[in-house]
């Protein structure tokens, strides 16, 4: 079994239990470890880590730099409160909590560029620990359900801990397309011209001196629990589908749309499925997570092909994409997300780009990750990196939160995240609004007129009104653009948006 | 005369006065012209409209679409009132007021994208409007000081008039590089791999059936006045030529540092001339506009090779470079801004991007375009194709302006242009901070000893000191976040930041 996996004959050597491999890891050092939505995340190594603490009362911590978020193995350490630096992107409450008690330094960037970072020796990484499906002949490391930034954290770090896990099928080798631009000025074109051009190698390139340990492992990863579309949900994925069918019998989209992206969300979700039942055909994905509805898509006969980074998978459908894979061999492609993301390729392919934004305001900014400013959700992710290159970019949400308490279309949002510049169309279960071409007074009477909820509308025309009346390109008012969530924060409800706010 | 500079003899006989080629322009009419930062604009055309609607008293107005700023041009058709929509820059006082009034509908968009929505079928043009060294004998059209969005409008657009301009020297030819992506999904790599790669022809292609008129004319581009540098820009450039050196000795910049790209204005300027006298040689130059520190820089042997689409220069400057033009040509090209600034091209290089911020805030976003969040300055430019896509985005500002009635450094900007995922490196007359790898609360901390005038430290370390404490990963007050900002409306200084601020 094992001569099948690691098929570098010396490398065997190196097995060994993750309580001993763990003590690769000491205090203070960068680790990159492989993972991305929870799948293809380590897994022994980190329960290994916190044994650690628990057993010696050490103090230590680590920096953690991952894919993106990671599965069980995120909250193991986070309650261990073993993460010190954080980066690029997570999604546990553990940990969520301590970043917001300013415990944990969290860096949110852009999925894109955190290799770059790596690459460019602002950000060292001393030990790689990467999920594995097999080892190949020359010490190449086959991934297993995410490529994430498993590949440059390889070719940097001066230690690699393979968890080598038995439970993804060794049909898995084939599947990845390993590709990492040059360092500069040496660089060139990435040259992918279709969804399914494959660049690279489908292994990550090692130096098998650098594998310091191999673990085996047959732990599967967490899986994704999507919440399932609700009627609002439903309704913005028609207005999507509407649209797109608009643009295309305007000529502004092909017959078969442009690549989809889709960030993970019960909303993309419900579009994806809603392109089941639609009229296009020889749909591509180019993306960065495949949810379980891509995979429905393919059965539905409507997917040529998809690219992604990673999946993010029901437990259900996990079973039945691990038992198949060799079906999906020639229709998917799973790539380092620099690769994924990267906006030379985004832009080149023209990709329609569908995210969810927290809230929204009067000129079409969008927060992706701060409640009222201050706390973090769960971080950017990739949208950024698709929503400035896509050829066309989408922001849903739900027009109200918390019952009505909060309305997501606000005078001013209280982060940005998207700025103005980059957004072209905005959804909400009441409307959609196209906003190309217009400027800042247009774009607020139509978000006013098409998004935001009827409890809510009197009092952001109000505030336009009252703006605009002022004056300015952007009219806004500074002493108020910010008072519904100071209103929130202080009673629990934006629908209270008048009275006396006291300001120092 | 004119058949050296209009070779394809049929188009000889649609030479006409501007007041009869203006006559093709209709109101209500998309109109996409030539110029960038007032250099290659048309001049003839904007007289010969403004002539008609005081002479006629007829209604009309036109949709204007450029590459960036113009000349005179500008202000003429916005004296007359002739502009309904504007985009993608400008910068001129008569045209700014309207915009700000609401009269003018601007919308303020990346350089790099408009190109995207007239080739998307966003944005129709009806007619283009294009000033020429020369026709060749195909009916291409040889640009002269710059090239803008000038060969996307020719592309797109079912009329076109040629504005010759015959104080431009036919030497002029050769130093254009016109190459336009393909549509969407055929399009393929741009294959610029060094700042010198040319990838296209020296002129625009034009079907010669499309060039309804053809107007001579001589009159040269209004100068770009530059501020000269005073004591804090200079110590702002000494603050980045350090900084360039320190990275050089970390090893994450080359010896002859990454190609450049510098937006207009005093401090890039100064950073320019600093490198006159630095040990730096060899440097490129990816940018969108060639001011007069690049010469000094090309004069003082400094520089192998500058890419642009536009020169911006002093009429001094622009005098000797007219006139030794020859001397320049196989060391410079001016590109299409959709290449000049484009995110493929930018990453690939790994340029060095420095800009100028209006403000910047306690965590790094930057304003590039809003005084108090309503109202227009200019426009973001291409700050935003360079600061998202570069190797190393810095922003500069000084930390004061009004005479220390405003700080550049707020507690939340009024505006974002540039998120804090895009910042990497700010600079004031008081300091530079790197805040690459860091968390918001170590970003603030830092930006506050670093960046800060005097009057205002204590204030800034007192709002993010007690938002800290209410906790957050980006702390802050809602209700007196944008406090600053309306104090100085209210009574014209942010130094008054404490007292009672009443919010409807």
């Amino acid at each position: 079994m094992l001569e099948e996996r690691i098929r570098h004959a010396a490398l065997r050597s190196r097995v060994m239990l993750a309580d001993e491999a763990q003590r690769y890891i000491q205090n203070g050092m960068n680790v990159g470890v492989s993972g991305f939505t929870k799948c293809g995340d380590v897994k022994a190594i980190p329960k290994a880590l916190a044994r650690r603490a628990q057993r010696s009362g050490e103090a230590f911590k680590i920096n953690l730099f991952t894919g993106a978020s990671l599965g069980e193995a995120e909250s193991i350490l986070a309650k261990a409160n073993l993460i010190d630096r954080r980066m690029p992107y997570q999604g546990d409450p553990t940990l969520r909590a301590g970043i917001n008690k300013g415990d944990v330094r969290y860096v949110d960037q852009h999925l894109s560029h955190m290799a770059e970072w790596v690459r460019g020796g602002i950000l060292d990484i001393d030990i790689a620990v990467i999920e594995a499906t097999a080892i190949t002949e020359n010490g190449g490391i086959v991934p297993t359900t995410s490529v994430g930034n498993s590949a440059t954290f390889v070719q940097r770090a001066r230690q690699v801990i393979v968890e080598l896990n038995l439970s993804v099928p060794t049909s898995f080798e084939g599947l990845h397309d390993i590709y990492l631009p040059k360092d500069r000025p040496y660089r060139s074109w990435i040259p992918i011209q279709t969804v399914s051009d494959r660049i690279g190698t489908p292994y990550i390139p090692c130096d098998p001196e650098k594998i310091v340990a191999i673990v085996v492992n047959d732990e599967p990863d967490s899986d994704s629990k999507i919440q399932s579309a609700d009627g609002d949900t439903q309704r913005m994925a028609e207005y999507i589908l509407e649209f797109f069918d608009w643009e295309v019998r305007q000529g502004r989209l092909p017959d078969n749309l442009l690549p989809l992206q889709s960030g993970v969300g019960s909303v993309s979700n419900a579009v994806l499925s809603g392109l089941k039942r639609s009229r296009f055909e020889n749909l591509n994905i180019y993306t960065e997570v495949m949810q379980d509805a891509v995979f429905e898509l393919f059965e539905a006969g409507k997917v040529n092909y998809a690219s992604a980074s990673s999946f993010a998978l029901s437990e259900k459908m996990s079973r039945h994409v691990l038992s198949s894979i060799d079906s999906y061999r020639d229709k998917m492609v799973l790539r380092p997300q620099e690769i994924s993301n990267h906006p030379e390729v985004v832009r080149r392919l023209g990709v329609i780009a569908m995210n969810t934004a927290l809230e929204v305001d009067l000129y079409g900014n969008v927060n992706s990750t701060h409640v009222t400013g201050s706390k973090m959700m769960n971080g950017i992710g990739g949208s950024g990196d698709f929503a400035r290159n896509a050829a066309l970019t989408i922001f849903v949400t739900k027009s109200v939160a918390k019952d009505g308490r909060i309305s997501s279309v606000v005078p001013f949002v209280s982060h940005v995240d998207h700025t103005e510049h980059d957004v072209d169309v905005l959804v909400t279960e009441q409307g959609i609004a196209d906003l190309r071409g217009l400027a800042p007074r247009e774009r607020a009477r139509m978000i006013i007129e098409k998004l935001v909820h009827p409890d809510y509308k009197d009092a952001l025309l109000d505030y336009y009104t009252r703006a605009a009346r002022r004056g300015g390109h952007t009219p806004h008012l500074m002493e108020e653009a910010l008072s519904w969530h100071a209103r929130l924060e202080q009673v629990g409800d934006m629908r209270k948006t008048r009275g006396l706010v006291r300001v120092q």
